[in-house]
Formats: structure tokens, C-alpha cells, sequence
């Protein structure tokens, strides 16, 4: 019995429900909204941070924890060849800290967390000038997959790994908020759609937030 | 032969080098000043980030990379028990993204790196308000390091582990910076004076930055 506590537009909540997607394991999902710190949501995570996976007896605090925990256990996620699996790390690490220190985190907290929080704990309107930096950003960082996939069909060689999956947990909740310049970027826009029609990403596109409806072409293959 | 490009005052980098100290592997300590981005050094890690490790013909890009090398290559550095193992990834990442975030990435922008970047690229003179506020979060997660630390002899249990090094990782460059309020937590300081008389914690505390003296106690095992 699998249990996962995450919010539909947190990138490493995607990356996890990618990951068991891929495994085709099936888990109750139950959406958590972390920044209301929740009491029983916090007794079970003190971080106070989404993922939380419950597996059997044991509990797994963080996307680090279960992505480890994952990879261990079904042993065919990361390639044993050193090189790949470094390189696999690396652009993971690029996804999960420079990715979304200066483009993710800052367009979901001013689009959606800043909408659901009070005033007194950094709600309110969104900082257009952020957003406009964050946009900056993201073009720098596209430009820069657009140069890996010119010269890869996945993010790594030419096997969908776990970078691929990182990646697109994070350009999808992008895409969702209609910040993706997809018309600039067509090797980008080929892949995502690879991975669009995967079966593991079928949940991700029906993921809907009450206020915040997907915008453009969000939930089709064909977009 | 291994090589490690590293940053005297990057949590990251002390932590791969503590992970390194400990399995006794030596390695030729480069330091880079990452915010130069150096050309030769992009070319090495096109983030731009440290730590990057040269290990004879294989190359690790970031401290997550690192670190899987090395727990997967020395097989005794994590717990075998699945609840152990997940407790120390959660106290990983708690300090290598909770604290980092609230903490020590603001401590060391603001009194070093800020000292050390051009105007245009953020430098300046420190804000004083930033580091108010991260030192009200370091006392935050002082407490919780503290209310463990009345019941584990260790962070995780009764043995060091990665959990332990990572969070003196990031300890000991606030201490440097003198901002460590060791008085008023008897147990985390027992906990940081047993780190400190490591021999793998030698190189860490000979480390002096030019300009930037180490403060208080820093370099003393009786402080």
C-alpha cells in the first residue's frame, strides 16, 4: 500500500508520480496544500514539505528520500555505466536546484502560491518583475536543452531516463501556467511530446487546480 | 587521482569534502570562485556550479552526484535499514535545501559572496535586514536540532552518519561567519565539538578566506 502526499503544481511532487508511473506503481495520491501547515501534515513531515510517501510501515520525507528509495528498488531506473549515470545526476541536480531556484520556484510562487497564501505570509498579487526575470531565465535554460537535444533524442542518450522525467516535472508545471515558449524551442517541443504520451504522465495532465485552470494546450498530445 | 573544484565557504563543497575525508580518500583541492565564471571551469560544469570532482576519467557535476558516487562506492556510508536510510535522507535534505534556502545560502551571500561580485552582478555591501531574518530561521531550526540531539546521540542514532556531516557542513560556515549562537544549545555544541575532533574536519578548519577571517572559536576543538 502506497501512499503519496503532494500538490498537483510542486515539480518534485510531479517528478515522484512520474517515477512510480514509470514502475507502474499505483498510489493513493492526497493532495496536501503544505503552506497552510497542517498539523497532522507537519507531525508527519516537520519540514512541512511535499512529497511524503508512505510505503507499508515506512515513511519517506522529501523527493530525495523517495526518488532514492525508488531507484533502489527497482533497480533498472538509472543505467549501472558511470558516465550515464553521472551525467543522468548532473542534469537531475540542474532541474531540481538551478532550474527551479531561477525559473520554477519563482513563477509558481507568484502564480499560484502567492493566490492561496495570506498577506502576512508572503501572499498577494504577483511581482510582475519577478515573473519577467524568471521568463529571462527560462529562455536561458531552454536554450541550453534545445543545444543537448539537437544532439540527443533523451535528455541523456538515447533512453528516457530519470533526467527526462525531472525535466518535464518542471517544464510541465511551466506549461500549465502558459509560460512555455514551445514555438522557439522545437527539438524541446518534440521531445515533451514524447513524453506527453506516456502513460506514467496521464494523471499529470488531467491535474487541475480550483481557480487556476490549465492555460493553452496544457492537457493535449497534440499542442 | 581525484580532483575536487571546490569553494572554501559552499556547504556543498564541505560536505563531499567531509564525505571524502572520512573513507580516507585524498584528493587535490582546487578552489574556484565560481561567481567568476571562469571559462575553463563552465566548459568543466556548464552550471556553473561547485562542487565538480575528477575521479581518474570520470567527471561529477554537483554535490548530488558526488555523494551518490561515493555512498554507492563505499558501501558502508549509509545504513543497510530502510528506516534509518530514509531518516538520514530526510536530515540531508533538510539542511542541504530547508536550511540552505533559509539559512545559510542567505548568511553566505550576504558576508561573502556579495563582498566579492561586481555591483551588476549583486555585490555590495551587506543587508542587514537578510541577515536578521536568516538568523531568526537558524534559531528555528537550532531548536529542532536540539530537541533530536536531547534524544539521539547522533543526529540519526547512535552512530555518525551522512546526516551528521551534511548538517556540519552547513554548521561550520555560519560558525565561521560567527554566527553560531552556540550558548544557548548545550547539545547541538557536544554534537559540533564531537564533529570538530574528526580527523576528516581538519582541512575544513584551516580554511581562511583572504579578507574574510575566520570568527570566535572557529578553529578551536575546545570552544
Amino acid at each position: 500500500m502506497t501512499t503519496l502526499y503532494h500538490y498537483p503544481l510542486c515539480p518534485f511532487s510531479r517528478k515522484i508520480r512520474l517515477f512510480l508511473g514509470e514502475q507502474k506503481v499505483g498510489a493513493d495520491l492526497i493532495i496536501e496544500r503544505f503552506w497552510e501547515n497542517r498539523k497532522e501534515f507537519i507531525k508527519l513531515n516537520p519540514s512541512g514539505e511535499v512529497p511524503v510517501m508512505l510505503f507499508d510501515d515506512n515513511k519517506f520525507c522529501g523527493h530525495y528520500a523517495i526518488s532514492e528509495y525508488i531507484e533502489n528498488k527497482f533497480e533498472d531506473t538509472l543505467p549501472k555505466d558511470l558516465a550515464n549515470k553521472s551525467e543522468n545526476r548532473r542534469l537531475i541536480d540542474w532541474f531540481d536546484n538551478k532550474f527551479h531556484k531561477e525559473v520554477s520556484k519563482i513563477i509558481i510562487n507568484e502564480r499560484v502560491e502567492k493566490r492561496f497564501r495570506s498577506l502576512e505570509k508572503g501572499g498577494g498579487l504577483p511581482n510582475t518583475d519577478n515573473i519577467r526575470l524568471a521568463k529571462n531565465n527560462l529562455n536561458n535554460h531552454l536554450k541550453y536543452i534545445e543545444y543537448l537535444l539537437e544532439r540527443r533524442f533523451w535528455l541523456v542518450n538515447n533512453k528516457i531516463q530519470l533526467a527526462d522525467l525531472t525535466a518535464a516535472a518542471h517544464i510541465s508545471c511551466i506549461d500549465y501556467l502558459g509560460d512555455m515558449p514551445w514555438d522557439k524551442f522545437p527539438e524541446i517541443k518534440h521531445w515533451y511530446s514524447r513524453i506527453k504520451s506516456r502513460p506514467s504522465f496521464r494523471s499529470i495532465l488531467a491535474d487541475k487546480i480550483i481557480g487556476i485552470p490549465p492555460r493553452g494546450n496544457y492537457a493535449l498530445l497534440d499542442f
